[in-house]
């Protein structure tokens, strides 16, 4: 029943190493190349001894189907072309296929794009907004951690344009999201009992978010303060979503609620890993799965939107995400391998 | 030298130990009277083993010149008017005098105020605000642990009229801040790893906040949506503030931060316990002491003002803030007994 | 295929919920009953929000073929009793047939036991030392959670008879392991950022420790000091033992070293869920799977015996273990349900 | 008053950093230098914001009457040797000065000790053993953390002779034990909600425990073996010591522990810093400030002594200490600058 082989590009940070941890009990696929080149010719179990598996780590890609590449930007798009020419389909969790405009590249990544003509056929890789895309694509861009809990949150009111475009977003984020480079900010001592906001000049997250936005309301133009910030903990991101409602479109007072909610259920209805919550949502009920949680609600003194929505930034942020692509590209349950409930408390 | 007898009432929650661990090191005041009704008879160092200390705990306060109540709210009223028409000087740490309109008292705490001719007596706490009422008063109101923050970071902006009364207020506060009486959401295994948004129906800090930023700027009417966030830490609160600057009143640009910038050192120049900063705050960086970080940027983008402040909950944000207050009251340098710099990491 | 149907005694603690987390996602049982006394009537998922499961929960068990009783000790017995007469499977959870003297009842639990005729029936659900008696037990008593990470820890140096029966037993938890009760040792403000020895008198999972212990070795009387210490951290826990070698049996030096190791690794070579390592285990690297790690090791400076062994206690320690037995006792592969890699970080 | 200069050599870890937490706010010493070859030129509050002091880290100590040295071991050695012979009184919180014995330097160091004169010279800076000695002391070698902790746990039965010479010693230790420098058994991700014993080959505190542990019991030769654990808590030692009392020195059951603890009572009666206690301590207990608490206890079913001990290891178990030791070098009241209270929660 494994008829099909994937491969992982650079299976040594936490994206990689959630990749792996996923993939090797995905029960439709057979991971039969890992790389990463800090760790050539070790087996994964000793770089990371959580992931009971033999396997060796190689320095280049073997015969797949198709390929993930947890590699950073810019050198991520270097390594997944040759693969895409060679007809292996690709989930690049790099950022280096996201945007549409390769000018936005210099300004947000530091780089000029190398293959701007893949970009439009690239799939953003959000299944909620592109799910019948992503099944047909070859090269699927899986998108931030963070505008995953944005876009989810916001989606249904954007769509329906029942607020003005001024948004704040203010997220908080667990440690991992840091990846697993060394750093002062990342270092136990200083992290722990500890909170900050971060990349206050504009995080590389930002335009990701006003693009899939104005997608979903041509002819509207965002304007999105936000604004991250580093939660001592290991995995999670909740995102807190702020923006004014549009007077006559949804009732006031508790019915306006309630009407919202419903929304949002509607909205929601058939999709296996967005939950409406009626309660405000925590990280920790998603810890180790594929759920993004929901929570509309209004402030009824100021008539303001509020969203708050949590995931797992290593799984609907990251790995986990790029399986439900991968499900849907090679033509799976769309569930397939991602089923186990979070690990709480 | 120490002439000025003081005591604190209900010290066994985490307000009143932190009042104990200050006070009981002040070169200036002798605590000769702590009360507690759960823990009557004992030691205080029996009941909170940091607290190094062999005083005893009593049912009722002594003979003191002033008093601390960090009774919760309604009881605290209760306690403090008889001390009042004794003559004892009061620093409040509960929300009873805070609020100046009475009729706020049964929608915000659920009790009708014993005693309305007090409000317009006692003097907000706020020594940066009300340095000189403070020093004359027999009764001051501390402010909650969130509106001095919230209340700092905004103070120099609202004063100048820059911005538009519409402002968003994402707070992340430590988990002392919910006290010392055990719930599932302060249980050790619930609130690790996690983050959650809370009171989105509207905080009981959020009246004060909107009084005391209507008092810097008479006639305003301001908009406000605070949401607080449970951080796993003990200490700390860290606020962002969002609100939209009005046009032509500052520059555009890089040289619109730094005249912002330098509009918030002029504003806190002489004050001894705010600190402008450069780089944005960690609440790390006031674990233990009593300052208050302030960090005023510009989103570029927007053209929105974000001011990102933070301080220690238990100290800043109550028992130093009331031992600021009380060295005011009773003609102490503003800074005895709150010189020590914050622990750590 | 799912033919089996299981049930939940008590799903509304932490050990409860790890067993529903776990068999939910059973590919070979239908959870058809859970109980919980708390919150009869409500849906699983409105008690965990991590649970997306939508079952109520019942006042009474309905009809099973084998049922968890995860009940506190004495409480778990009486409730368990009715149902293995009428012919139900039972792993329980609690102590209350761990130990075959009965007179150590009254002393350890503070009850005298109501059937000790079943305490010659049941099975230590320990698989890795009575498997075969397990699969064909209808009362299996799954064992305490410490006490699994120190026999799994000493095991092949009692059996061998290499050390002297005088242990230290030094153990590290996590503070999920004092359950979802509240309390002021596990209120998150004074659980964090500390750690503490606790019941120096003898912790209740000593007798078992010392039962299986000498059941291992006929005719040793074990002399062990078994201290347990909460660390801040929701699972895991560490397991740090030491004995003094018998002169003559192992070599000296690194050679001894190697013999021991050889010894662990051939001990264990065929268990699923006992990995023997060959660097000092992370409590993490076991967070939400079933694994034991085992390093055990020589201090070559005074011969001792130092062998390190690290699981998660809601999973090896509970409900994993729980889990693994009901595989032996309904003829399943023994990890079935229990494959998924451990999340990290 | 101030009339006493003293320097910081090292400022920029987190050993460097609590001395000026500390010496800042000392009442008899000014702290007129402070070097740091990572941070020449920055101004002290500018590598760590906590620090709200003015102050230039510069290439070279200036002009002091005292000097603290920081820096890691092998290093100190070669920046405090021209020090002393300047005159100035040093205090080395490295290792250089600990050992008597120059040749366990290559093995336990790795480097040749370049002054072994000065080894005779340097008085061990624990002033519970050598208060006297330190009065006069021109070298003050400042223990290493885990030693003071386990020193004085042991000491009253040590110098009585109460126990075998068998000692386990299991000592747990928050992240900042490890320093400042980066390393991904530190990093937030991997240490954050995780235990692991390290050093299993023989850490270097282990020499410095047994040189004076033998010191205070003459003719006795020690057989220790010592575990060091990392736990996920910023700051903190908890050190669990168990050795088997010797027959017929303390009475048995209740009466015998009674005794024990009135043992330890009267020998820390007249310690400013240490504390016994009568409930097993919490390092949080010691959060910032220079206490250890120290509970000793009998394990009845073996007759083992359990003692437990606890500390701040930047405090007593480093800055903390190294103060007591300029205190009493200086001739100051041993308990100036550091009486204030632990911080907690």
């Amino acid at each position: 029943m494994k008829q099909f082989n994937v491969g992982i590009i650079n299976v040594t940070g936490y994206t990689g190493a959630e990749l792996a941890r996923l993939l090797y009990r995905h029960p439709r696929v057979r991971v039969n190349s890992i790389t990463g080149r800090s760790a050539i010719g070790q087996r994964l179990k000793d770089v990371f001894p959580h992931l009971d598996v033999d396997s060796f780590i190689s320095a280049e890609l073997g015969d797949v189907n198709l390929a993930f590449s947890a590699m950073p930007h810019k050198a991520s798009a270097e390594v997944i072309l040759p693969l895409l020419k060679r007809g292996i389909k690709v989930v690049d969790l790099s950022a280096d296929f996201r945007l549409k405009d390769a000018a936005a590249y210099p300004g947000w990544y530091d780089f000029s794009h190398p293959a701007p003509e893949f970009l439009k056929e690239a799939v953003y890789g959000l299944p909620e907004f592109y799910r019948h895309k992503i099944a047909s694509a070859n090269l699927v861009a899986n998108p931030g951690c963070y505008p995953v809990a944005v876009l989810l949150a916001l989606a249904p009111v954007v769509k329906e344009q029942l607020i003005y475009p001024d948004i704040i977003v203010d997220s908080k984020s667990g440690i991992s999201g840091a990846g697993r480079t060394l750093s002062l900010a990342t270092h136990f001592s200083e992290a722990s009992d500890n909170v900050s906001a971060y990349a206050l000049e504009g995080h590389r997250h930002l335009p990701e978010i006003v693009q899939e936005l104005e997608a979903l309301s041509p002819g509207s133009s965002f304007s999105i303060t936000f604004v991250p910030h580093l939660i001592p903990m290991s995995r999670g991101i909740l995102t807190s979503c702020y923006a004014k409602l549009k007077e006559g479109k949804i009732d006031r007072g508790e019915r306006g609620k309630d009407k919202l909610r419903q929304l949002y259920y509607d909205f929601y209805r058939d999709e296996p890993f967005v939950r409406v919550v009626n309660i405000p949502p925590q990280t920790k009920h998603t810890w180790g799965n594929n759920f993004c949680l929901v929570y509309p609600t209004i402030d009824l003194r100021t008539n303001r939107l509020i969203v708050i929505s949590c995931l797992d930034n290593l799984v609907k942020g990251a790995a986990g995400q790029a399986i439900q692509n991968m499900n849907l590209m090679l033509g799976f349950p769309e569930t397939s391998g991602l089923e186990a409930l979070a690990i709480y408390p």
